[in-house]
């Protein structure tokens, strides 16, 4: 009698987004006129630039005609688009990485998501908390987390809290810890961490033997510049760390899939037996049987970003996510909130007003300004108290949407 | 001191096509002037359809547009592809099957290989030898293979052999099984089993308590109209069957990736709590949790293959690789050789002259006919003896092979 993964029992529903849909229903029943306006997303909403639409077009005419179709590629993905990583995404910035240590993907999801794969069942994961779900419910699935409690905390995880008293700053482990989830720029805080902070965790790692899983999903949006963009901007990460890229908010592929993870050829993990094992064959074996490499011509797509016009392009769309930002950072400081993120980020993470948890001021919003944003109890315990709204937005929505939290939200 | 996943170093290494190449280097090297064709290729070589390109074309310039940009789409497809196979792929031949039960992803590799996630570790797992590898290897990464022998057989793999004495039609296990992958069309046998055969799967699994993995790839391949497409055609699978589906070698997308998942809400496993749990809620927990959708325009692309133009167009490159399967068996005939498949199936296999075994007619085949196919020992112990060839090739070069092969080949 065929026997189910047990561990998927243990994760908790999709709560929060069905919680919001809930609600944003009840409240358009009840209000039918109300116009929402959506501030609460993580999704690109600007069309892709256009050196990217002429890459495509061009690529899609190469597999119509038989003398350039492309059949199954490199699962790790085409030479030229890790050549152009490779250089552009870190030797412009003094980083040594090879081509061959970056591994294309459909996604940086997939990736954060099936890297814990490479780990043994019993590794003790640590997260930040807040925290994007899919590194928590990847090793609940795969039985690393252990049982819930009451509040959803996982017993086997080592929760690293991320607040305001803290500065979003998380601590070192002060336990036995083999796998770190670090996010920066983060979501959903908006926090960034110097160069000082990352070394902090680049030594901790080498001393400790973990291995850090480095998300720079949102290196883009980063304004200031003594913030590094990579880990391996840092002395020694590459013993040690691993890090997910995504064109998903450089470039506005959310819709159209394409990420990259770079595994240095330097950083390993223990067998059993003791030996110093490269995390770079076991990724190439994972990707290599697991995954048949992303569409050629979504590979040829992303090239594009790295061509004078891509990259002008790519910027204006980033200037323009954060001016949002900015609109909704001001505008919310003028309304009396305190406001974190927004700066080198394009999540803006404000603290809840006295007495109201999050998802309290998510009805004041939502019932005053008819605005829609997220709960930061969606992201974890210490999100609680916190609110997420994002420069994604249209930008006449976005400054409606603060104009009326400005002249409509009751203090 | 982070341990990885010991499961891996059971892997045995890619040793097939590495040797392969290999072999054509030794070869090249000795004979510079030698034109070798290549007739052992898994992948299509056709360009795209027109409609598909012509809609790959407007969707591209969709994402260009603010008003027609989409950003993440659902996980588990767009409901413009998933209603229009559940009506041509499923309703068309008398099947029913809701959209919502069919998962569009990136690859039926992806699937296949992940599938295993949803079931216990200690889950018992068997497969048909020769086989398609990545059965194998993605639950040797999960630990259910157990450890391989000298030979290369892993010890908790039941595994049934598909030979010509039995007309590649495998055996039900005759122990405790609970997945069982079934591939038919069958790469790399060529082989197809009918209703009556299907029909004792299904009713095997149904008492055995054990859910069935089809992999239908091929099913468009299939000329005789009285062997099923899908295994939802049997009565009473629904319960216990998933199918995996893919545009590859239906409609040229082995480079432009895109495939789909079918699980019905019947088929369910245990908990170890006794419990029936849906394997659909599993299956969409972890392609929500672990993948973001196959891209938007590539689904739109895939959309176009159900246009009659679309189903024209792949038909006449289905005929095109299936004519080349014809001229193959009949020469390889016509040279006195064994031969099985091709007629269902783009897959020709070959009973290896006596005397030689899979890897010695590999090289007699490139010493004498300047040909490269694959040795079927590469796909399990009961390849050993057998050689698989394509009809995916040129067909200039299909037909030059051929003539090589009646004229060159040693008796």
């Amino acid at each position: 009698m065929a026997r189910i993964n047990d561990n998927y029992l243990r994760l908790k529903s999709g709560y929060l987004f069905s919680e919001i849909a809930r609600r944003i229903k009840e409240f358009q029943a009840a209000h039918p006129d109300a116009k929402l306006i959506r501030l609460g997303i993580g999704d690109a909403t600007r069309p892709l630039p256009g050196a990217i639409v002429q890459a495509l077009h061009a690529a899609v005419d190469e597999m119509g005609r038989a003398e350039t179709f492309r059949g199954y590629g490199p699962e790790t993905g085409y030479e030229f688009l890790t050549e152009l990583i490779a250089k552009h995404d870190y030797g412009a910035r003094g980083v040594t990485i090879a081509p061959d240590e970056i591994f294309v993907s459909d996604g940086s999801k997939s990736d954060a998501a099936n890297f814990q794969e490479l780990f043994s069942a019993d590794a003790i994961v640590a997260l930040t908390d807040p925290v994007y779900p899919v590194y928590l419910d990847s090793n609940v699935m795969a039985g690393r987390a252990g049982a819930p409690d009451s509040r959803g905390a996982y017993d086997r995880i080592v929760y690293l809290p991320c607040t305001a008293e803290n500065g979003f700053d998380p601590p070192l482990p002060d336990g036995p810890v083999d796998m770190v989830y670090l996010c920066f720029p983060n979501n959903p805080t908006g926090a960034v961490l110097g160069r000082a902070a990352l070394k902090r965790w680049v030594d901790w790692a080498r001393s400790a033997g973990a291995v850090l899983l480095y998300d720079a999903a949102y290196e883009a949006y980063i304004q200031d510049p003594d913030v590094p963009h990579s880990i391996f901007e840092v002395e020694g990460a590459r013993q040690v760390a691993v890090e997910f890229r995504s064109y998903s908010k450089t470039a506005g592929f959310t819709g159209t899939r394409c990420a990259y993870t770079v595994v240095p050829r330097d950083v390993t993990a223990r067998a059993s037996t003791g030996e110093a094992v490269p995390l770079h064959g076991l990724w190439f074996r994972r990707q290599s049987t697991k995954f048949n490499g992303a569409p050629y011509l979504i590979q040829r797509g992303a090239s594009a970003i790295y061509t004078p016009e891509g990259q002008k392009q790519a910027r204006t769309t980033i200037e323009y996510y954060m001016h949002n930002a900015r609109v909704i950072r001001d505008g919310l400081e003028t309304a009396g909130l305190t406001v974190y993120g927004g700066r080198n980020a394009p999540y803006i993470w404000l603290k809840t007003p006295a007495g109201l948890d999050s998802w309290g001021f998510f009805d004041k919003l939502l019932n005053e300004a008819h605005v829609v944003g997220t709960p930061g109890a969606g992201f974890g315990r210490y999100g609680e108290g916190y609110f997420r709204l994002t420069g994604f937005g249209d930008r006449a929505a976005t400054e409606e949407a603060v104009a009326r939290i400005k002249s409509r939200l009751k203090r």
